[in-house]
């Protein structure tokens, strides 16, 4: 008998409190001793942290958006090929501190990429992999900016102006309303209303929803 | 009155004699007074240059066959956005030292990632950008490897087993046999055969081919 793992990924702009989050869930499933591993993106291995390291840092060119794009994704299938997929497999589940919204939020809300054009790049890189909980923390960009500001030093995409970011967090509050298996945060409550509202989420889903031992069974007929 | 530039291109294995190749085309362009740009792919501009290092450096994990084509396209559309389209748009010839080609060989044929995949990624990185002209020098891998590796260090792609180059080629000159405007140039004559065979090319595209003053007059109607 094998079970394929869950896949969670926390969402959202600069500043909202994904750390925190992450925090709140990596102690929730310890508590239900589920097995599981952290990623982030872009990131998480060495060449997928190279990769992020390029996208991030500031150059002395203008960065096309398509280059941005395809470097993101590049990141994105190298964690997917050689960690989340391992992962799920064996029946780890995998946390990630970001994932495939982003680059449908930054770079097609914000950088405004055509649509089609992300789709394309995401079925090549993901095929049918979608995460089973979304958790995205919704935050005014005005107020999640001050919060990374405070936090030290930009990199080349928080230095965008306020409208990039207002099209980003447009892009995730359309997603988001719209699609299946995302919960959306409000972000501006206090930590504790939203570290309970966090573990609403995943009691849910875990008791009835997309994180339940049942969800996935019509999937693994073995299971 | 404007006239776009024209986009040549040279294509082979490691070893085949690209860089001979190059130096020929660029005296014939000085000697017909064409202005005109070099690039080499992977790279071409400082961010696409990073890339290149990347992918070409041997790494410490597995890189998955996407993650690879992903970073040539990201290089690629680097390049292809901020250096080859505005120099063509300008009436800038451009001579590449490799291409789109390259991609379709080695990660296509190579790497046997699926032949739609990479479609749907060249449509989203070049849209209509072709070469107008692509000197494809074919070489026996086996000799080819032998004087790249008589040339010093190879990198993480220059390591692989025979068996890819002799992939590599096929998918080469399936493309080559099938595609308008490659002109296939055996590469294990002489240097000087060689070199007259792709100055023959040239002077014949030039005079009523795909780099004559006409080619492009239907695209151009303000020519």
């Amino acid at each position: 008998m094998t079970t394929s793992g869950r896949f969670i990924v926390v969402e959202g702009l600069e500043g909202a409190g994904k750390t925190s989050a992450i925090r709140t869930i990596q102690q929730w499933l310890s508590e239900h001793q589920i097995p599981f591993i952290s990623t982030r993106e872009p990131g998480g291995t060495p060449l997928a942290e190279q990769i992020r390291t390029l996208v991030k840092q500031v150059q002395d060119e203008i960065v096309a958006p398509e280059t941005e794009l395809l470097l993101m994704y590049a990141s994105r299938v190298q964690l997917v090929k050689t960690v989340i997929q391992p992962a799920l497999q064996q029946g780890s589940w995998v946390l990630g501190d970001r994932h495939d919204l982003s680059s449908r939020a930054y770079q097609g809300g914000g950088r405004q990429l055509d649509e089609n054009l992300i789709n394309s790049i995401r079925q090549v890189v993901l095929g049918d992999l979608t995460p089973d909980l979304t958790l995205y923390l919704d935050i005014d960009p005005a107020i999640g900016l001050q919060r990374a500001q405070a936090r030290g030093e930009l990199d080349r995409i928080e230095l965008e102006q306020l409208a990039f970011f207002q099209r980003t967090r447009a892009k995730y509050q359309q997603i988001a309303a719209t699609e299946a298996n995302i919960v959306t945060i409000d972000a501006s409550q206090s930590m504790q209303q939203v570290q309970q509202q966090i573990l609403d989420a995943l009691q849910q889903a875990y008791q009835s929803g997309s994180l339940s031992r049942d969800a996935k069974a019509d999937l693994n007929p073995d299971v």
